[in-house]
């Protein structure tokens, strides 16, 4: 049967054949999760995608969220996948049992996850903002403030959010103004407004949790003065039971270009003086809290960005392999009848554009999953150092790049169904909508290159930087070994060779006075660092595809390996050349952009 | 004041500086149009644009289009500003006076549509569709037909179409199925569905006039048994009145992912056996009739593009110019205040890849409309042979090319005001929605690739691409002799001589048994192709504005030109090095996406 998501067998492969989880099943920690036991969730988390979630995408975007007398009503199949949401305990999949978490690899998650994301990441948004929202509790909070919040939290009897961002302060987070000021009882009066607060407000749960930055009364100004807040939107007595409302309102919901079933609220704090939060973690220190909630939320957008993407080039696999239009270019002449467009040139590019960069976005996703895995079971300091450098390293490339390709994807998966690509009768035209989200919250993609070259490449004196550079050479090394694969590894070894020289250069050039210059390249670094990761992530597939040709794979399973290799075969040969062109940008460093006058952009 | 569509100096450059249309009033045919009737024209569709079509934009995409009772309403404004286009006679242009049509230079008319476009794009899309239709009856309608119907066209007074697409005919035309019997009378009755019909139906005018593309019975199959009738919506009397309904019958409209000020129908033709047409031009020569017009319409549709990107670069300018949101990255220390965002490198970046592109663009387009007037006033018919090609080899450049860099431009547009950007509150999601169909209809843009590669690169013998680098390297020997410019030409020189290989190369490839491989980098091809025509595009204006310079212009003047110099640097410096990369692509020719089996694209 066709796929509609994403490729069974591409995360089969992942998961089994390229990252190996089963044997993360050795370690005492992991000890339930068999081979048998990651089929059975990866086959359930499938089926409630496929058949509950998808179905009710499209309904989302049309019907939206409405805000009505103060609460905000979601689409109405929400409501049912919601609490099959809490009934299966998909919300907590990684996190300790004893609050209510499932204890599951993070590795297996990020397969669940692409499900979810891939049917309907609109929903699944909400889940993963009350997931972040309880770590939050789970890592800063009181032992009173864990027990009275965070099992209904990971189990969804309420949910949780986030509220950052203020209509001055967006990018800019030190900007923000919302006040804290300190009570006789140890709480904080809250007083602000803040802005597009995904699932600010929604009636699938009775109370929600809100996460609040603000600034204690005299604190400094900037990100140094601002402290983190836990204010429920309904009161919560010392035994768990709901108290009163607390002044805490949603003032409207955003119409936007996407992701109409995420309701984006605009909320006030104590605009009757009544909003009472308590201290989450230290005075002045809620930007170092937000930080290392950082991470999940970036590869979150990640997700849902490939989410998007698998989708569209689902869609677009399957639309290609049956709609018939044009002759064959070469074969059967003027007379012969029309063929599946799958057969012509230009759509076979972007089919296996789209394939490539799917794939290699899988496999950079999961793998930052598989490293948080290795540092959760490894007993080795240095390696958990390792590995918790590459996921900061990767992290802008799993939200910055892989979402600057997913909507590529998703551009190509409407121009794949023509005229009818941009009718609202197939879902591509959603998935491009949806998708352009990814490139702007948690951090927009300018600020991902920024981090990437300004706080990621330089990280312990550049060790991560060469600690990635080692793991692609190491594929690259094993490439070299497997016939008919010695050019892809030839061709990746200079791009890494380049891209080296390159981090070089603009690493200095960042650190010298002209930082102005190089932060104006920090985009196509992160490009071509990208470019870098995919390439290596689909050489690592194809080579493990080419070892399981040799041992004799046949039938469908050899059919699946040759695309692998065709996959990384197509990235090396048009993707990386023109990387080089790029690094070639960046090492000249031309500094048009900083020098130019602001009058010179001319329009006044 | 704030410019919101474009820049009016840029597009007062374009005209008088780079292509000093006011010579063009020395040839008899445009004597009437001196330098001050230009810019009153241009000055009043400005007005036009700016006071009532923009105002109209937002709401168009709200409201959308309706079919009730037959009929589609259309948004509110539209019919108000109909009749603006009317009583301003901005619907003919360039056509002869002596049917309703101003005369105007093409070049200057390109000024007026980049406007109207920018202001909106979806009602002026009727307006284009309107006098293509027109067109159409002057080249190949009899004088009966001109005298019945062409008037009234060019005027507005009734609107016409283009009846080309069926759900299993859109890319590959010939498929198409709809029939004409020829009737006693000479009449011919039409039987037939099109889908896709821009502005198919509509109550703006009392009459639509439809060109049809349909087979008449025992017409061979294919491209060369299709013939083009002339079908109104309501039969015209031999006296020009109105007589019954033609049994032409508006069945839906599509829901779009934008563009919704513009009914997209679905029309049934003789659903009751009552639909009559007359034949317009020699029976089965109807694609060639519809290929004399293609080259207009994908022009416009090129003008669209840039409409959107135009716009959003302006706003974004705008935007980027008041949002005060983080400190500077290297003046004034951890205290300063914040600075406006245009003063951050990376949004810098984003700015002035935008103004490069929609410069360029504007320079690619209406030098286009140059080429028509110059072949419209020359005496020399090499002379008109040769700029008819640079036109024909060009339109696929002003097409895809433009179309693909102008969603690129409006997706930056979004990206520059944050989240704001992903909001309704601004036009600039809109802009980046609209664009979109401009990559796919009149024929995708994987199809400008294939024309290009596949009909013009070859065209008498490659004489036009051969031109193309005659014009680009006398630019270059331009910019060779003035100071500070050495450097953009020599840049532009490699790559123009990497171009002409490249084309070499593919265009071999392209007539050899590899054919399916050279078509699979069709779309590198006009990519590359369309980056030499760019950076063409802009070093010619950074010559004019180099000598304006060294002539002393002061002031606001001299800023301007300094940024015309300032966008030939960052693209030559920033772009070309990566076009030399995908020129590589194209050169080594990998053959993965052709040789890559069908079932090893996966999904099933």
């Amino acid at each position: 049967m066709a796929q509609v998501i994403m490729d069974k067998r591409d995360v089969e492969f992942v998961l089994h054949e390229q990252l190996e989880v089963e044997k993360l099943a050795k370690n005492e920690r992991f000890a339930e999760f068999t081979k048998k036991t990651v089929d059975l969730i990866i086959s359930e988390a499938r089926n409630l995608a496929v058949k509950e979630m998808l179905p009710a995408l499209k309904i989302s975007d049309e019907e939206g969220c409405k805000l009505e007398n103060g609460t905000v009503k979601v689409p109405e199949p929400f409501y049912r996948i919601y609490e099959l949401f809490k009934e299966g305990e998909w919300i907590s999949l990684c996190d300790d049992p004893k609050w209510g978490g499932q204890g599951m690899p993070t590795t297996i998650s990020m397969a669940v996850k692409n499900y979810f994301h891939g049917a309907n990441f609109p929903f699944t948004l909400a889940i993963l903002l009350s997931h972040g929202a309880g770590k939050l509790v789970e890592r800063f909070g009181t032992e009173k403030q864990k027990n009275l919040f965070l099992k209904k939290m990971y189990t969804g009897e309420w949910s949780g959010t986030m509220l950052l961002t203020e209509p001055q302060a967006g990018s800019d987070v030190g900007a923000l103004t919302t006040s804290a000021v300190k009570n006789a009882d140890g709480t904080y009066s809250i007083t602000g407004n803040k802005i597009f607060i995904s699932s600010g407000e929604h009636n699938m749960v009775e109370n929600i949790i809100h996460p609040v930055l603000a600034r204690i009364e005299g604190a400094p100004a900037g990100t140094s003065g601002i402290s983190l807040f836990l204010v429920p939107k309904i009161r919560v007595n010392d035994d768990g039971s709901l108290g009163a409302p607390n002044d805490v309102v949603c003032t409207g919901i955003e119409e936007k270009m996407g992701i109409h079933g995420s309701p984006t609220c605009s909320i006030t704090l104590g605009g009757k003086g009544q909003c009472i939060g308590t201290l989450l973690g230290e005075e002045n220190k809620g930007m170092r809290a937000m930080f290392v909630m950082m991470n999940e939320a970036r590869l979150d957008v990640g997700m849902q960005a490939l989410g998007c993407a698998s989708a569209s080039f689902q869609n677009a696999l399957n639309y290609a392999r049956e709609r018939v239009q044009g002759r064959h270019l070469q074969a059967g002449g003027k007379d012969a009848p029309s063929v599946p467009i799958i057969q012509h040139p230009d759509v076979r590019r972007m089919l296996l554009n789209m394939k490539a960069i799917t794939e290699g976005s899988r496999s950079i996703l999961y793998f930052i999953g598989f490293c948080e895995d290795m540092i959760r079971i490894s007993n080795d300091p240095a390696e958990k150092i390792k590995y918790q450098g590459l996921i900061d390293l990767l992290i802008p490339i799993a939200k910055g790049y892989v979402s600057d390709r997913a909507f590529e994807v998703c551009s190509q998966g409407v121009q794949v169904f023509g005229g009818y690509g941009y009718t609202k009768e197939y879902p591509q035209e959603q998935y491009l909508r949806d998708c352009k989200i990814t490139h702007i919250y948690e951090g927009t993609n300018g600020i991902q290159a920024a981090d990437l070259l300004g706080r990621k490449l330089g990280l312990n004196k550049g060790q991560p930087f060469r600690d990635l550079l080692a793991e692609i050479r190491s594929t690259i090394d094993a490439a070299q070994k497997v016939k008919g694969l010695e050019n892809l590894a030839e061709k990746t070894q200079t791009a890494a060779a380049e891209l080296e020289k390159t981090a070089g250069i603009i690493g200095a050039m960042a650190a010298s006075d002209k930082a102005m210059t190089a932060f104006s390249h920090a985009y196509e670094f992160m490009d071509v660092t990208g470019d870098m990761v995919m390439a290596w992530m689909l050489l690592w597939r194809a080579v493990v595809a080419a070892q399981k040709l040799q041992a004799g794979a046949k039938g469908k399973d050899a059919v699946f390996y040759e695309g692998q290799i065709a996959s990384a075969r197509f990235f090396t040969s048009t993707v990386l050349p023109i990387s080089l062109g790029k690094m070639n940008v960046i090492t000249a460093g031309d500094s048009t952009v900083i020098d130019i006058a602001e009058d010179a952009f001319g329009g006044k």
